[in-house]
């Protein structure tokens, strides 16, 4: 269905949770690999450390102590994405065929499909499990901060957290907030990545697991893929050190915040009967409609409208149907008029369908 | 060990089995990386697909195709380098506790680990295992073609076969010969890579799975990392598509070729009591010393000496110091009399030590 989706013209997706392509910095990145590959040694192209680009490791250090955790250059492994860093954590913690993870109510697919591919039970009632996987700055579909309360129960429960913090840096209100890993280094596994801040095609994210399982973290991450790939590494690295990262964050929070605000808008006006919690950061809305469509039909049906939409059933650790609810993404839509008209194709199928 | 002679100034180093960084064509890649990100789309620095880019495994599949493999684009898988295209097979064919693999008396040993770390028996005596990990081409660390026996003899096995590439196109004396994948393609996992043709720094290989395991191989794929990163995958698309890459391996052939040549003569020459057969294609020489030195000592000493290479039980199945031997790699020197002082300073150690 995501294939037919792109392949549909003049499609306004809201679907797959892909960063705006006008915010990559193109000519930056460009100037950046030229750089790089003038370096005589040419570590951009050669084999490089499984642990990644020492000077890109000191960078994503100082961003984590600047947020209150004690992360010193050496904690950090460059991963092939956020992906693999949660996979690395997750094999290291849910090995044995009884392995049960404690997730969100609704959660990050990639994360549920690498669960179960594990043979993991994934759970999201609050029963007991070897270990969590948790979004606590902003999550993912709903784009909410995880509640002081919640946080606080989850520490105390003592167990292994896999900490995501892809769209931590995209809270719309300001930088992001202190990590799980500040309270608890010894047993949570600290994963980001630049695919949501900077671009996806790098591929390149990082873990911060225990220091006393590093060793064996960085085994299992060299017989998964060696390293990751130096190029992307190297563009980077110089890429981080020419440019004002900073700043580009606040922009991409107001570009976002703003695409927000203006899908929440639509949806008030063309879907008044839909429920949703503003998002208080990240990419997209999490939408509990008035109604139980078949979420497959509506799906092909919103497609033959012109608009896609990221199914709720996909968010669901056992992948359940019901409550019918959709998440839609405001980040990747080509300009922000598509907003409206998107909305507006929904609403027009919904009234169809529903 | 690695890491300290990595940081020993003036040392000649025979380790690692890095490509030559003076044949990276930096110009063209550069070139690639400036018109690829003028796709007004820029699926360079956006998600893509988990197979991959469509145009690079067209490029692959009709590479194949030219040696005697009936392979179509839609069956080839972009992976993160050949190691994640050797750990996604062994995922699927080491499942359970008692899997075993066989391999040459000698092996690279990134699979090695891998093998290990998946919980499997490594053998290399003959019996009856579940896979078997072969380099039927180019072996690593012998440089030399499968025999014709022992190629009738895997094969009659019926038995999974991850064939590795990885060399296959830097056999000195010509073209790739036709891979095992032409004969069984049912049950054969082929895995190639540009990181000894074009440079390791843009982690882009590829497995070719039998057709009935492609959709639960790009499963587990997506479940540790999502995809290859687009960046070098689009870089890699225009530079095939644009420069003459048969010409490129032709010379390279020759370039390594010529230095097979020398470090043979000087080691004729300097170390005339040492066996070996001549490599027919790769990077490196698999040396049997006259005598039993211990093989971490003898190391220790060649890096005082100025000299670096790869201990010769790291090459085995059960990682046995005896016989004694040593891996030379003759590729990455930055220049062709480094082969012939290189071998003076190991010389020199051989006389001390053992």
């Amino acid at each position: 269905m995501k294939r037919r989706a792109a392949d549909t013209p003049g499609l306004i997706s809201f679907a797959g949770g892909l960063p705006a392509p006008g915010e990559f910095p193109r000519a930056k990145l460009a100037a950046s690999f030229v750089r790089a590959l003038q370096n005589p040694s040419c570590p951009a192209l050669q084999y490089g450390w499984p642990e990644g680009d020492e000077d890109l490791r000191a960078w994503i250090a100082g961003q984590l102590r600047r947020r209150g955790a004690q992360v010193a250059r050496d904690d950090v492994i460059v991963t092939s994405g956020a992906q693999q860093a949660v996979s690395l954590a997750a094999q290291l913690l849910l090995r044995g065929p009884r392995a049960r993870t404690g997730v969100d109510r609704e959660s990050y697919p990639g994360a549920l499909d690498l669960f179960r591919e594990l043979g993991a039970t994934v759970v999201d009632d609050g029963s007991h499990v070897d270990a969590y996987y948790l979004m606590p700055a902003v999550s993912n579909p709903r784009g909410r901060k995880l509640s002081r309360s919640d946080r606080a129960r989850v520490l105390s429960t003592l167990r292994p957290i896999i900490e995501d913090d892809a769209y931590a840096d995209l809270s719309f209100d300001g930088a992001a907030p202190r990590p799980l890993l500040a309270e608890a280094p010894d047993r949570v596994f600290h994963v980001g990545t630049f695919s949501k801040t900077l671009c996806p095609g790098l591929r390149i994210g990082w873990l911060v697991p225990p220091r006393s399982l590093r060793a064996e973290i960085l085994q299992l991450k060299q017989s998964d893929d060696l390293q990751a790939a130096s190029l992307p590494q190297a563009v980077l690295e110089d890429y981080l050190r020419t440019e004002n990262f900073d700043q580009r964050l606040v922009r991409l929070r107001e570009f976002y915040g703003r695409r927000a605000d203006r899908m929440e808008r639509a949806l008030r006006r063309h879907l008044p009967g839909w429920r949703f919690d503003p998002p208080t950061g990240g990419f997209a809305i999490w939408v509990e409609p008035d109604a139980e469509p078949n979420e497959a039909f509506l799906l092909a049906a919103a497609i033959e409208h012109g608009v896609a939409f990221d199914p709720g059933s996909l968010f669901r650790a056992h992948g359940a149907v019901s409550p019918f609810a959709l998440r839609l993404c405001f980040s990747s839509v080509a300009c922000d008029e598509d907003l409206d008209e998107g909305v507006r194709r929904l609403a027009r199928c919904w009234a169809e369908v529903a």
